[in-house]
This record gives C-alpha cells, sequence and structure tokens, in this order.
C-alpha cells in the first residue's frame, strides 16, 4: 500500500487572491480538541462568533451568522432563500464574481437583467437605475470587491436606487470584509455574504453572512420551500438563534477558527485593521511604479486588498508566477476570465497584508525582471 | 468592548451521534500552515486524499472527492445533480436521515415514492421491489446507517433491485463510512456521501463523495443546469480532476485534516477498524445489559458505532445525559423525531469507540442510575 507520508507542505507566502496566510493563532485555536455542536459550551461560542461578526459587518441583524461553506455558498445562501420563479433580479457584472451571481440567478428561476461595465471599472450607479426602472425587481446585487479585477464599486447610491425601486439590495463582500469598511446598517445593504479566507485570516471553509429583517421577512413570506435544504436559512435561523435547532452538523473546528480570527480583529480595531490594509496597498502600488508596473483597475477604485498588476508586453506571466513560487515561495494569482495572461493579481489581505511580505515581493519581482527569465 | 477571552472549551468524551473525538494527529495536521488551492503541491495532496478516500469507499470510482460542506451537503449533491424536474425516485423512510432526503428529492423537483418501516427497522428489500415495480424510477435512495434509529440497513439486495429496474442506487454512508464494510463496487452502489466526524475521526465539515460511471454519464446528459451551483459536479470534477479549473475556493484546513484521518485509516488497516468497532459495540451491549438496559434497533440490525438505548420507565432521560456531560464530560445523544424522549443515542465512532471509553461510560451510567439522579 501507498505510504503518503507525513503533511509537509511548502511554507508560503500567500499574496494571491485567498486563501492568504493564516494567523498563527488562528492556526492553534483549530487544534483544540471539539465539543460536541450542540453542546451548552459550544453554544455560547456561537453567541460570541455572531456578537463578533456583527462587529465586522457594521450591522445590528439578528441573523448574522456563517454558513457552513465557502464563500460562493454564501453567494448562493443569498440568491437561493430570496428569489422564486420568475423574480426579476438585477446583477451587476464587471468581472468573474459578477458572472457567477448571474449564474446562480438565473439556477433559482430568477428573470435576469445584467448591469455590465468593463472588467476593472465600476458599475455605474446610473446604470443601476435604468435597469430597475419600470420594472418590478426583488433583488439587487453587486461585487463590493471584485477579486478578478481589484475593482472598488461604492454601494450607498445603489442601496439607495434599489430600495427607491422596492427591491432588496445584496452585497458580495468576500473580499472586502475586514479589510475596508463594509457598513451594513449605515448604508442599507438588506444581505451581505463573506468568506473566511481572504481579510479575515481564517482558512476558507465558511462564509458569514448577514440578513436584516427585511430580508428575512422575505423568507418567511416564500409561497415554495427554498430549493437547498442545506443553505434554507428558515431552517438554519432555528439553529442559531434561540431555538437552537438542529439542521446539520456546525463545522465545530472552522468556527473556532473564524471566533480566533475575529477576536484578532477586534484586538486591533476594527479601524486600525483597515488602515493597515491602506498603508500596505499603497506601499505596494510605490514600489511597482518604481518597478515601471502599473495597476489594471481603474483609478481611484482600486481595492486595497487585491492589487490587479499589468503583465508587461513581452512578459511570459505565467514564468514569473511560477519563479516566484519556485524560488521565494510567494504565491501571486494569474488572471480571470477576459484578464487571464494580461494581470496578475496580487492580494495584501488579512495577516497577509504586512510590510515585509511588502518589500519581499517587491525584491524578488525586481530580481525575476531585471534577468532574463520572464521572456515569452 | 467585550473580551471574549481565549478559546477553552471543556475536554469532552464524545459518544453521541457525532462529532466523535477527533484524533490528536488530525487536529496537529489542521495546525499546518496554508498552501493556495491551486497550489502544485495542493493538488498532489488533492490526489493522496482521492485515493485514501477510494480504499475507504473500497470503490476504483475516479470522481471520488470531499464535498465542501458537511454530511447533508453530500446528500443534496446526491440529489441536486442526478435529479430533474418530474423523476421518478424512491427513498427509504426510517428514521430522520430518510426523512431528510425525501425533503431534499422534493425540492429538486422529484416524483417522490416513500418506503417506510419503522424507526429501529430496515427497510425490507421487496417493498422496495414493489415502488419501483411499473414505473421508470430514475433513483433508489435508502440509508446505509441510520443514526437516529441505529439499524443497519443491507444494501446488496437493493442494488439489484434498483439495477434491475434501470434505477441509479444511492447510499447515505455518513456514519458507517470507516467504521463497518461500504463496498462501492462490490455491492453495486452507484453513489455514495459519507461525513467527517464520524468513523473517520475528523472535524465535522466535509463531505466524501463517490460517483461511479453510470452516475457520471447521468450528470453528463442532463437537460438543465444542476440547481445548485455550489455543488455542481460537473464543475467541481474538472476541479479535482485533470483540468484543475478554480470552482470555488477548496476548504484546505480541512483536506489537510481528512488527509490525516484517512492516512490513521490506512494505518491501522480498514477491517482492524472495523473489528474494533465490532469489538467496543459488544463490550458496550454486554455492559449495558448487566445494567438492566436494551437496545431499541432491531435484533440482527444493529449498529456497531451507533446504538440507541432505551430509556426505562420513570428515568428522566435528559437528566441523565446533563449528569453524564456535567459530571463526567460525557455526550451522548438524545432521541430524534418519534424516538425522542425514548432512547439515547451512544456512538462508538472512529477514535472515540475505544475499550476506555466504554467503561468509563458504564461506570458513569451505573453511578448516576444507582442513585436518585434520574427520576423524573
Amino acid at each position: 500500500m501507498t505510504d503518503y507520508g507525513e503533511l509537509n507542505p511548502p511554507l508560503r507566502i500567500l499574496m494571491g487572491p485567498g486563501p492568504s496566510n493564516v494567523h498563527p493563532r488562528v492556526l492553534r485555536a483549530m487544534s483544540t480538541p471539539l465539543v460536541g455542536h450542540l453542546d451548552p459550551e459550544f453554544l455560547k461560542i456561537m453567541d460570541e462568533v455572531q456578537e463578533l461578526l456583527r462587529y465586522v459587518f457594521q450591522t445590528k441583524n439578528q441573523f448574522t451568522i456563517p454558513v457552513s461553506g465557502t464563500g460562493s455558498a454564501g453567494m448562493e445562501t443569498g440568491f437561493v432563500n430570496l428569489i422564486e420563479d420568475g423574480d426579476e433580479v438585477v446583477v451587476g457584472v464587471n468581472g468573474v464574481f459578477g458572472e457567477r451571481m448571474s449564474d446562480i440567478a438565473g439556477r433559482c428561476g430568477g428573470k435576469l437583467t445584467r448591469v455590465e461595465a468593463e472588467w476593472g471599472n465600476i458599475i455605474p450607479p446610473e446604470k443601476i437605475a435604468e435597469a430597475v426602472k419600470g420594472k418590478k425587481v426583488k433583488l439587487v446585487a453587486v461585487v463590493h470587491a471584485e477579486t478578478s479585477t481589484g475593482a472598488w464599486q461604492p454601494l450607498e447610491e445603489i442601496a439607495n436606487i434599489s430600495h427607491n425601486a422596492g427591491a432588496l439590495f445584496l452585497v458580495d463582500a468576500v473580499t472586502s470584509l475586514g479589510g475596508c469598511p463594509v457598513k451594513l446598517d449605515e448604508w442599507g445593504i438588506d444581505v451581505c455574504y463573506s468568506g473566511t479566507q481572504k481579510c479575515l485570516s481564517a482558512p476558507p471553509g465558511l462564509s458569514p453572512v448577514s440578513f436584516n429583517e427585511r430580508a428575512r421577512q422575505v423568507i418567511t413570506s416564500r409561497k415554495k420551500k427554498v430549493q437547498s435544504w442545506y443553505l434554507d436559512m428558515s431552517m438554519i435561523e432555528k439553529y442559531w438563534g434561540k431555538e437552537r435547532t438542529y439542521h446539520h452538523t456546525a463545522p465545530i473546528t472552522m468556527v473556532y477558527g473564524l471566533r480566533e480570527a475575529l477576536r484578532l480583529i477586534q484586538e486591533e480595531g476594527l479601524e486600525n485593521c483597515f488602515k493597515r490594509h491602506e498603508l500596505n496597498h499603497k506601499a505596494l502600488k510605490k514600489g511597482l511604479e518604481k518597478l515601471g508596473l502599473s495597476l489594471h483597475a481603474h483609478e481611484g477604485h482600486r481595492l486595497w486588498m487585491l492589487n490587479t498588476v499589468r503583465v508587461p508586453e513581452g512578459v511570459d506571466e505565467a514564468r514569473v508566477r511560477k519563479r516566484l513560487l519556485d524560488e521565494f515561495n510567494i504565491e501571486i494569482g494569474g488572471g480571470l476570465g477576459v484578464l487571464k495572461g494580461k494581470v496578475w493579481r496580487v492580494g495584501l489581505m488579512g495577516y497577509s497584508s504586512r510590510e515585509e511580505n511588502v518589500l519581499y515581493f517587491l525584491h524578488a519581482m525586481e530580481k525575476i525582471l531585471d534577468g532574463e527569465g520572464w521572456k515569452k
């Protein structure tokens, strides 16, 4: 029989589009022996995680929980619970994750209107206003931080447009939560989901979501059952809420990790956490400019935590990434979709957003681009 | 701001219906720093996990992977990928998990025939034969180890009945995999799913699934997209298969844990693992009889890893469980559904299936039942 040997992966500096490096304290928390998912002590931990999630989501929403799947499960949770056959849905599409939302909205039977923008630009609020005009739209959805392009979508105006049209406003904050402000209550976001593996510095596997009362009302007044049993919030709510009714077994170890990750953000302070992400982004940008490299996302709408860097003419981008990984243990991402081959994606998320990482990455890039090893 | 303090849950002996205790080596593996989900080194780990899963599933099925959710996500994966609107589905219902399968089959638009049996009994194969007669059934589904009742369902005859009727055969092996034989290829199981938190001794959060070629054909010849994007096997297959196309970010740390858990089973040997589960079940049964307690599930069809114990007349079952937890740090489960208040559920799964646990539990029960602290 094959002997697979002890787990011994290389020690990487994770500066791609996620996962980011997990804080050692989070890994330590995850090595804690488990209690049961209905243990009174676990119920306390669940409450704490919910309180801490409300802190990072800047919300009072009672129904704020981690869904038992990755960010995409959170996306699906938003759509399957709110959309029924024939409901009008408006989705902003300016990257891979807007595309994904469209795909999911369609699978839920939603009648889809796509509002498109070039990859790297934001969705202009006025185009959303046009799209909702004269329709009975149930849901407007956009991506806050488009991980495939580096574009930073402003949200407040679209929230107002959605509400004036009588629609709910859903936001993908997978990459933004914990790295820049995501103010659910102040901005009027009705439903929001995120992921643990980006600016929260925990491993992938959970998707924090938050539904406000308006969104919950929509769920409770559905005509048909939610098409996903696993993501049915009307049932999951009874486990995370007062009833504590068993639904599915919570991923206990991941919840342990998330608790510690959120505690780290609380210790640092949310505002300081944002400032750190901003500062390291600025340092990276300056360094890249010195190397003659430039950012792809539209100026004024560039994310702090995910930087799309234009691949210079004649450079074999995959070869550069391979050398970064093999020689420097640095992971960055390639472009997706229409940006494939055209950009690198450099993440500075959570525990990966550190000065030493910025400096070491710039040093590595300088060395690689200085030689001959980058040519096509 | 609230100070939540360091994570410090009590050290429990988990003898409920799952999660079971996680092996310390699995927890240690989970504290390993992460690599990216497309890192060449992670791709190797994925291959190893797939090979090890084939070993425990006793199958050559190429498409054998861990779904990024708990056992119930695995259940949903089976149904959403195979069932389309109006498809005939036959589901055996003799406990909570058969009920759950029925619920999910309905949410997929399946035309459902329920084959029922008393909770604690098995589904008689001849009743499945009756149910498929004269219909064009697409899928027959039963639960191998009904965690809510302790019943152990024989599978081979139902596999033959299903195949003769031209149907696929789907099996829930959430609680059985790793604790007793689950022979996919030999028995003719077309689709099977499990969970990591039972006899595999890893935390909850992943659901190993396996689809054979026949089942894959059904997926590739679907008329409509799978209603769940997150669980769409036609896309997930391209990430776990040769293409390595990004779908969603794999829960890396959970995959690390599963790899180590499977390696532990490989080291012990699958057959030895089964023998250990059998032996500890027998010891528990003997000890319970000495205490005047008896098992609920039908004789001859009792699971080794999940024992439903009848609550004697006049005993406050919740009070006994509370004392076990508070005074002995032992978790067992209460009854579910029609068995609520009537049985305790005592799990001896994976790393929890140990002689010392059996002895300590019997000692604790003796002490509790001997006094006055159990009365209603």
